[in-house]
C-alpha cells in the first residue's frame, strides 16, 4: 500500500521536506490533497483527516503521513519514522537520535523563516504586518541566518566520516532537508545569501551533491515539484531582503 | 553513570520539560550548569559543550542531555530517547511515534509563547519590542491558545484508553509536558486562562493528576524547582494578558 502524504496543495511548504525523501527513495506515495477527489482524495480527504472525531491519534496540522492505520505528524517525526524504511537514516540507533536533533534544528530554522513574513499573527496577511516583518527579517538576516548556517557548516566540518554528509558516511534525510532549506533561503533572501558559497563552502558542496542525485534531479525537473511561491514558507518579498553588512 | 542535563541556570525554560521526566522517574542526573564548577560543572561546562570543536555531534542550543558519549538535543528528542528508559513512554513502537508527534506540538506551543514577548528579535530585550509583543500576544490569546488547548482536549477525549492520559493507558512524558505547559500558561496569562477548567475539563483533570504524582509533588515543593520568572519562556507581563471576549 502506498504511503499517503497529507499536505495543503499549491505550495511546497513543510510538506516538501517529506516529498524530497519519498522521491529520492523512489517510494510509492499519494500526495493526497493534490490527487483526484473522484478517487477519494483531494482537499476534502485532508479535511476529513483533520476533523475526524473517531480517529484515536489526531494530528494538530499538516503535514501528516499515513502508513496503514498509523498517522504520523510533524516533519521531523515523519522523517524519523520513514528514514530507515527509505534507506535515508543512519544504521546505528544512537546516530538516528542525533539525526533527529539535526532535523529539529532545521524545523526551528523553517519556523523562523515563516515568522519573517508573519511576525505578529499567522491568521493575518503579510500585508497587514509588513512593518513588523521588516524588523523581524532584519534580525533574522543579521543574527539567525548566519547562526544556523554556521552551525550546520560546523556539523559538516566535525563529522568524523567527513563533510560530505551531516551524519555518518551516507546521505540521510537530514541532508535532503538541508538542501531544501538552502534552496528556500536563496529564493527568499537572494541578497542576504550572496557570499554563501565562500562563507559556508561545505554546505554549498552538500547542496550541489544532493541536487544531482539521479532520482531527486528527475523530481526537481518534473511537474510534481511545485515552484517556490508567496503562499509557502520561503517567500520572496524584496523589501525583507538585504545584503549583509561587510 | 548519572545523566547530565545541560541547560541555562536560573530559569525553568525548555530544560524544565526534561527535569520533570527525570524527577518523576527518580532518575539520577546532574543539572550541569547549576552544579559546582569546582566539580567540573557550572556554566563553563555548558559552554565547553556548546563550543567543542572536537565533538562529533554538536548541539545547536541547550537543553541537551548527555548519556555517556551520546549528546541528545531538543526537548522532544531528549524525551523520545529517555521516555522508554524512564518508564514514561508507551510500550508499543508506533505509539511512541504518536507520542513524539504530540510532544512536537507542545514544542510549537512553547515556541509561540516565547514569541509573545519576543516577536521581533530574540537578541533584544522585551522592553524594546513591547508594541509588537502586544499584537502578537493578542493573536496568541485569541486564536492560538484555544486552538492548542482545544486540540489537546480532543486528544484526551479521543484516546481509546480513556481521557486520563494523552496516549495509551499510562502516564507518559507527554502528560508531564502538558502539565508544565498548562502551569506556564496560567503563570503567564492568568486572565486569558480564566474558564480553563470548564472549557477544557479533561486537560484540567490531567493537570491535577500529574501534580499529585508522589515524586513529582516532592520535586515541585523542593528547591530544585525554580519558580517561574521573567527570564524564562513563560513570563507574566500583565500588559500582554487579557480575558477572552465572551
Amino acid at each position: 500500500m502506498p504511503y499517503e502524504l497529507y499536505y495543503w496543495p499549491g505550495l511546497q511548504g513543510r510538506g516538501e521536506f517529506v516529498r524530497l525523501a519519498l522521491e529520492d527513495a523512489g517510494a510509492a506515495y499519494v500526495d493526497v490533497a493534490r490527487a483526484r477527489p473522484a478517487d477519494g482524495f483531494g482537499v476534502p480527504a485532508l479535511m476529513r483527516l483533520l476533523e475526524n472525531s473517531a480517529e484515536p491519534h489526531i494530528p494538530f496540522a499538516p503535514p501528516c503521513l499515513k502508513d496503514g492505520d498509523l498517522i504520523v505528524s510533524h516533519v521531523a517525526n515523519i522523517l524519523f519514522y520513514l528514514g530507515p524504511k527509505l534507506g535515508l537514516a543512519p544504521a546505528d540507533e544512537p546516530l538516528r537520535i542525533v539525526a533527529n536533533g539535526l532535523q529539529l534544528t532545521i524545523a526551528d530554522l523553517v519556523a523562523e523563516v515563516h515568522d519573517t513574513h508573519h511576525p505578529l499573527d499567522s491568521s493575518l496577511y503579510y500585508e497587514d504586518q509588513k512593518e513588523a516583518a521588516q524588523a523581524r527579517a532584519a534580525a533574522f538576516r543579521t543574527h539567525r541566518l548566519p547562526k544556523f548556517l554556521g552551525y550546520f557548516e560546523r556539523v559538516l566540518a566535525q563529522n568524523p566520516a567527513g563533510p560530505a554528509c551531516s551524519i555518518g558516511a551516507t546521505t540521510s534525510y537530514v541532508d535532503l532537508s538541508l538542501f531544501q532549506a538552502i534552496e528556500g533561503l536563496y529564493y527568499a533572501f537572494p541578497r542576504a545569501m550572496a557570499g554563501f558559497e565562500t562563507r559556508w563552502p561545505r554546505l554549498a558542496g552538500l547542496r550541489d551533491a544532493v541536487r544531482t542525485r539521479p532520482r531527486l534531479a528527475r523530481y526537481l525537473a518534473s511537474s510534481r515539484r511545485i515552484a517556490f511561491n508567496e503562499t509557502g514558507i520561503f517567500r520572496h518579498y524584496p523589501e525583507l531582503d538585504q545584503a549583509a553588512a561587510r
